[in-house]
Order: C-alpha cells, then sequence, then structure tokens
C-alpha cells in the first residue's frame, strides 16, 4: 500500500501502535494553535498565523531539480476572518501575492493565475487559485496558491478535540467560527524561480564602450541578476592591486566603513585580477563592486561598478554608501 | 534491535534497499559542503561554516519540557583551522560562547563547563567541553558544546568520496586537510534556558511607592524579564481609556511613529484595563509600555512604564524612542 507519506516508529518498539508520519504540511499546526493566539494576544479580526517550514512528501520520482522534492519547504498564513467578508480578503491576498512577487523581482509575463474549478478543489475549498511560473524547460507550474478554506479546519479541530474554539467579537456580538483565507508558497520553487529568473548571460562586444577596464570583451558573462535585497552579497570591495600594502590598507578602510554602514554581507576580495573578480561576484549576483585604485590615494574617490550595466562611476569614498 | 535514529521508506516499496533514516545531527552536511564554499569563495582559514537546523532522535523517553524531544534543533559551526592553532581558537570559541551566554541574558553563575575526560569523547577528537545550565528541577545538564574534532571528518569524506578536499594555502605552501573546531548549540535547550532564566515573580507590597497607577499591589505578579534584544514585543502601546476618541487618537498616532522608530515588534493593546494590561505585557516580557492619557493631550507627554522596576516615568513624545 503505498503512502504519500513518511511513515516511522517512535520509541523502541516497531508497531502499529508505534507508527507515526512525517508532517506532509504544516497548515494544522496553526490551527492548532489558533486558540492560544487568541487568549494570549486578544486580535481583532482579521488576523492572520503566518508559519514556515518542513513537509515531507514521498514523491516516487524527484525530479526538476528542487522543484518536485521530498523534503520541501511551505510558507504559509492562515488569515482568519468574519465568514461575509471572504471575497473581500480574497482578493486583498491575491492582491499581495502578485506584490509579494514584484518585490523578489518575478516579471508579470511569468506569472499566471489558474483558477481551480470546483472538481479540482479540495472539498472544503470554495475558491482557489494557484499561481504558475514560466519555469524554464519545465514551463508553466505550480509554485503558490490561494485558497479559501471556509470554517473547515477549525470546526474540525473544535469536534475532535471538545474544545471550544468559536470566536468572541468584543463588541459582544455572538460567538462564531472564523473563516479561513489561507495563501502558500511554496519556498524551494520560489528559489528556483528567482534563481532561473536572475540567471543572465550576456556577450560584451569587443571593443565595446561598455567593456571597462578589467573586463574580458567577446567573451560571454555570466551574471545572477538578483534583487539587491535578495543578493546575499551586498557589495564587494577589492584593492586593485594586493601586493601595494598602501592599496589594500585604503580599501581595508573603505571596507571596515561599508561593513558598518551597508544593511547586509559587505565581502572583500582581493584574488586574481579584477576581470576575475567581477565574473566572480557576477556570478554570485553581487549589485556593486567597489574597486580602490591609486586615483583613490590621490582624490579619495573609488569605482563603483554595476552588475547588470557593467558601467563603473567615480565617487567620493564617504559617499558610497549613498548610492548602492 | 533498537535505533536512535527514525528510520523510514523512500519511494513506492519497503524493503531495505528504500531504507532511510532522519538526519540525526546536522554537521556532516556542512563537511560535504566544504568543497563548494572553498571552490566559491576562496576564504583565507580560519573560516566558518554555520547551520542551523532539525536533527531527530528517537528518544525512548522524551521528557523535561523542550529539554529532551525528539525532534530537536541545533545550531553550529565548523570552524576551519591550521592544524597547530587548533588551542588559540579552541580558547578563542570558549571565551565567545561566554559571551554568547551573557548577550541572551544567561547569568554566568549558572553556567559550567564540563571538561570531557579522554574516555568519554567522541574517539576523534582531542578536546571536548560540555556547557551545562543550571535548569529549574533539572539541574545542571547540557545546552552546548564545543570540541575539537582534528581531521577526522574531512578526512573521512575524502576517503569515501574520493574528491580531494584538501586546502590549497594562497601563499603556494603544501595543500592540506583544515582541522575543525565545532561549537554546537542545543536551540531548544537555549530557548528553556532562556525562558526559565526569565521567568519572575514578584509581591508589590501594598501601598509601596513601587506600586504605581494600575498596579495590583499585595497580588503576585508574574513576569519574563527577557533582554530587550530578545523580547518578542519590544513595546506595547495603550490609550488609558478605549471609550475616548481623542485618547484613543492620539494613542494610535504615538504607535505609528514607534512603528517607525522602533527595530521589532511595537504591540497596540487596549483591551481591558491598564492594570490587566500591564500584567499581560509583563508576562510576554515586554520591556516598556507606553500610556496615552489626559495629559498626553495637554503636554504631549506619556508614561513610560519599565517591566521589571514596574516604575513609570512621564517623557516627551517624540523623547520616547531615544529611552527605549
Amino acid at each position: 500500500q503505498f503512502n504519500m507519506m513518511f511513515k516511522t516508529n517512535i520509541g523502541p518498539v516497531d508497531d502499529e501502535a508505534s507508527a507515526t508520519y512525517l508532517r506532509a504540511e504544516t497548515a494544522q499546526g496553526m490551527f492548532t494553535n489558533f486558540k492560544n493566539i487568541v487568549d494570549s494576544f486578544q486580535p481583532d479580526l482579521p488576523f492572520g498565523i503566518a508559519q514556515v517550514g518542513k513537509a515531507f512528501r514521498n514523491e516516487i520520482s524527484p525530479r526538476d531539480f528542487i522543484f518536485r522534492v521530498r523534503e520541501l519547504e511551505i510558507m504559509e498564513f492562515e488569515f482568519f476572518i468574519k465568514p461575509d467578508e471572504w471575497e473581500k480578503y480574497f482578493e486583498k491576498w491575491r492582491k499581495d501575492m502578485h506584490g509579494w512577487f514584484e518585490y523578489i523581482g518575478l516579471p508579470k509575463a511569468k506569472i499566471k493565475e489558474v483558477e481551480m474549478p470546483a472538481s479540482e478543489r479540495a472539498h472544503y475549498s470554495k475558491r482557489t487559485i494557484d499561481f504558475h511560473f514560466d519555469f524554464p524547460s519545465l514551463g508553466y507550474d505550480e509554485f503558490a496558491g490561494l485558497a479559501y478554506r471556509t470554517d473547515f479546519d477549525l470546526t474540525n479541530h473544535q469536534k475532535v478535540s471538545g474544545k471550544n474554539l468559536e470566536y468572541r467579537p468584543k463588541d459582544g456580538g455572538k460567538p462564531f467560527i472564523p473563516h479561513v483565507i489561507e495563501p502558500t508558497w511554496g519556498l524551494d520553487r520560489h528559489v528556483l524561480a528567482v534563481l532561473a529568473n536572475a540567471y543572465s548571460e550576456d556577450v560584451p562586444a569587443k571593443n565595446s564602450s561598455e567593456v571597462s577596464a578589467g573586463e574580458q570583451a567577446g567573451e560571454k558573462r555570466i551574471f545572477l541578476k538578483l534583487p539587491a535585497e535578495l543578493a546575499p552579497v551586498k557589495v564587494a570591495v577589492f584593492p586593485l592591486l594586493k601586493n601595494k600594502p598602501e592599496l589594500v590598507a585604503k580599501a581595508r578602510e573603505v571596507y571596515k566603513q561599508l561593513k558598518k554602514e551597508v544593511k547586509g554581507t559587505v565581502m572583500w576580495d582581493d584574488n586574481g585580477n579584477i576581470g576575475k573578480r567581477y565574473r566572480r561576484q557576477d556570478e554570485i549576483g553581487t549589485p556593486h563592486c567597489i574597486t580602490v585604485d591609486f586615483d583613490t590615494l590621490k582624490d579619495d574617490t573609488v569605482t563603483i561598478r554595476d552588475r547588470d550595466t557593467t558601467k563603473q562611476e567615480r565617487v567620493k569614498v564617504n559617499e558610497i554608501s549613498k548610492g548602492l
């Protein structure tokens, strides 16, 4: 008998009584926390509980890099509402989800909504939209979803647990079971979408004005066009030459200053020539590279090089972080 | 045959060939990532890889709240060094770990180091210190550890994988397998230590000068003395009365201002009388509560109440965030 869940046993005895299953979805943890949260925070409706965590599915054929995996990460909200407001909040979340996709740099043209017909919706859902992203080689496939789950989950938890899960309006109105809008994001699939979308190649033309010192004209350049917010390294600092102590000392100074001013990782790199360093930073998606050269020692300016345009600009040291 | 790991099966067939185990420790993932990181970042020695994640242990009798659990969270570093520097970095980490304990508010007096004798160390370790915390009712027990693992793990991964895992010094020196210092923190046990240490009770004396308006003198007060950095709510804002629109409007203004100025959660609370709100915030460990009252409307000052001393101070609205 094939089970989509992973079965294991708890404790010393491997029998049916000790059987347990790895969590196949994260949603129910939020429903079982519902009462705790209402009792501790006394939130007004609507309010949401958010969670990110692992789920396990015994996929027979995991494939497509991290698209279909057995151990996955899901981010979701259970957003609790008054029953007659479900359409309003469904629309709000739909809009906010597009806002999120935009924030992480995914182009509108690569996203489509797929309205689930009643026959394909979970039996408790009155409306479900799947969001599909146009993955390279895979084509459009699901990476997020939005469902109206009605009061199905809380009603069932109340029935089985015997605990009252009704919400008491603060205005003294009649207690009721809140309804739920559930936006869900597949975290691994988001990572795949962001990386696939950011992956870029170009071939700077030989003698092109866009090829600056240290760039290899005519040679394919691979760069990861990540939104600055998502780039793991925000800025890298290079001394032009690593065997000139005065350049290294000045670059260390700039590096220390940026470490204080820039939110996120500032990387030091003095390995190989400038062109190699640019290529390396391009591949990890660093938006800006700062080079300290001999002019820096004279006039306290550095070059800032932009990952996407490869253009360089000279900027005063104390104005670097403004331009990032 | 009892196994401390959780066994399950992957794919459609439940036979020995499909058997797999839930991860019992997180360390090995960092060793298998070692080569990737060296190739991508070309770091100088020493450098560390840090990871936080779940591990699973089939404890026969999980107990003591979240002290002994089957699904746990571990934070660790693998810190790669030159072999002859192990003692220096072992001492550095030992000191840094105490610095961390201090940062999260754990008193020195409740922590002791337990040096593991050779007979109790893992066979590859040349030195191991366990850090014990004085848990209430449990007494001293382990919540962190520091081990010198030599080159045991990389050497074995190299042997079994057939991949060269040597580090090539940039100065052209002879390639070698780095040695490793491994600081480990049990995240759940840390949470338990922090909560247990923060849990406080006092009974404000009747008519005590320390009991301010809205506090119940002579009644036991429970409060969570969390370091401000760890408190989930940094500050709460109350309108003195929720049925006075002018107070509510002013308090909303203060709330919005603090949302911009304060890093972390600012909570709005207008539920019940001020005394009840203080008690509620005390129990979740909010360091400061701001009350907007009728004087606020006259002179633009509010009261800031300190969780630990219960003392209140009047402060100008535009100076609130300075005092937090």
